[in-house]
């Protein structure tokens, strides 16, 4: 499809906009899906049509009014979201229709991009690396997996790197990269599946399956077979209980880079059982959030884009069809039904 | 006094040892006082009198016979502790009898100690610095705080510091260090008398009772008062409830040295209530043992005996008379009874 500027105002655009609060787990009453036409093009402007919406954990940290690293979203506004698409029609030189491009397009099928803004809007090469990548592996999530463990954690050859959800779109990453550094990669992921996927498919050393071991003593000893020199980093995605027995195997100078607490989202704090490893085994503990980095960016996605491009960096995407289906979707999301990168193809 | 080489022997030397791990609180069971005489001296070792020894809070972790960052203090085995005292007989060229020197003497009257052994004995000036002053804010104290402070929480000016057991040893000299940095300075101690103190005589910018706060709301909203634009930095000495409720007033990118969890020694871990702070607001928590860290000591111990020869770092003791106070002293200090700096005087 192209659309003309002239043309762009007689479509309709399908969205999915927060239409309340969630008090607790998310439900598809928090949503709404409503269609609005699309607003004729300004200088400067260009029309996107989105091909993939990426789904992230980030999103529900937004959907809460509470102090959070980001601005809330606002009600009855479109969900934000990552998006990779094509430009279907333009008012600016640089971007013509055609071009594939990434962006933070939001939970619906067009956006209107102001393409002068920076970073507004970034053109990719499908040619090595397939579109939907972009929002995976070469997008924010591989970015974020690269950053903690290269920045903060910093494995050494022979170091042991624990990954929690290593299954999913940053775990993934996180895993093959300690890998590719030399470290021994242990993965934390939900069901036998998942597992056997993370060590069979993507290579890591070993996989703990925590729903097999609902009490902490079974998943500390779990932790202990597959980690026998102890933990050096932990890559932390999801928080509670599985953190606490992951630290409980910290060694001396161990690094945690906490990228998501998954398990706290819904409002309840959920609290560190043991903090005094800290200071015990002179832990150093750091939260980051990859878009305030975007120094390492460049690097980083170039190092990525040749890992997916010469195949060395493997991936799984779980794709819902439609952006009716997004809600649905993102719940499933943070309750770990996803296998690797959740995407909604909306095209 | 001063003893030859050959009367030494004849003398007796009272030493406290461990006598049981405390199960539990401290209690003066888990020691012994005994008498052994005092050894003939080798080739290159030095007898050391003390006058004081120092009481820390690490010495309760080494109680324990769990995993800690030291190897456990060993039962019927003299309780380990830094002393400053003077060479009463030596067979060492480079010490003479009366020098002044600072050492880990342990929790006795005399020490052997074997002078060439790196760092088992250091000469000390007491012209411009009391002899004392070398077991707190010109010693292993003062440098945890000189380390944990610009090393780990680095405070730039204009910038919140909380420091937790604030009139302590330790505590005190962080808040002066943070103020001669620019900083503002925020003391919480146990008890009005130590608060003022804190405030009118060390010169911090506030001070918060903990004590007049046994609930967790309190707690926050005297933390809120004294620190209206948040805490960029927190030295945690105590950790459980003060350290919750610090870890809630952090700014985005806020550092927190974990020196000390004198809260959790005795054996119950106290858990860390809202860890998900460290993801919101991008916190690094990092513990530190400052023996690990000797290459600061010579640059951190000249800056603090300049600060304490020109009187610009305040310090306060308390001193117990005599060995055989050392157990009621250190049960003390564990709970807080002490006020600065715990010594226990030996001559």
């Amino acid at each position: 499809m192209s659309l003309s500027p002239t043309q762009s105002k007689t479509h309709l655009n399908t969205q999915i906009v927060l239409a309340s609060r969630p008090t607790g787990a998310v439900t598809p009453d928090n949503f709404a899906l409503r269609e609005e036409p699309i607003p004729e093009l300004s200088e400067g402007q260009v029309l996107v049509r989105h091909h993939y919406l990426s789904l992230d954990p980030y999103m529900r940290g937004r959907m809460n009014d509470g102090k959070n690293y980001a601005a809330p979203q606002a009600i009855n506004a479109v969900m934000i979201g990552g998006t990779v698409g094509e430009i279907v029609a333009t008012r600016h030189a640089k971007y013509a229709v055609g071009d594939t491009v990434v962006g933070m397009g939001g939970w619906q099928q067009f956006s209107v991009v102001d393409a002068n803004q920076p970073g507004a809007v970034r053109k990719v090469d499908t040619q090595h690396v397939p579109l939907a990548a972009y929002l995976g592996t070469v997008g924010m999530p591989g970015v974020t997996a690269w950053y903690g463990l290269l920045k903060i954690c910093g494995p050494k050859p022979g170091q042991t790197v624990v990954v929690t959800a290593a299954s999913g779109a940053v775990g993934s990453t996180v895993g093959q990269l300690a890998k590719h550094h030399g470290a021994r990669a242990v993965g934390i992921a939900g069901g036998p599946d998942k597992c056997a996927y993370v060590v069979n498919e993507l290579g890591f050393d070993a996989c703990i399956d925590y729903k097999a071991h609902e009490d902490a003593a079974g998943l500390y000893r779990a932790l202990k077979a597959a980690t026998p020199d102890g933990v050096d980093c932990l890559f932390e995605n999801v928080g509670g209980r599985v953190m606490d027995a992951v630290l409980s195997r910290m060694n001396a100078f161990g690094r945690v880079a906490v990228c998501g607490m998954i398990s706290g989202y819904n409002g309840e704090p959920i609290p560190m059982t043991n903090p005094r490893l800290i200071l015990t085994e002179r832990l150093r503990i750091e939260g980051f959030i990859v878009s305030e980095h975007m120094e390492v960016w460049p690097q980083a996605l170039q190092e990525l884009g040749e890992g997916v491009a010469t195949g060395r960096l493997k991936y799984r995407e779980t794709v819902a069809d439609g952006i009716a289906q997004a809600p649905e979707a993102f719940i499933g999301l943070l309750s770990g039904r996803n296998f690797g990168k959740q995407l909604v193809k909306l095209i």
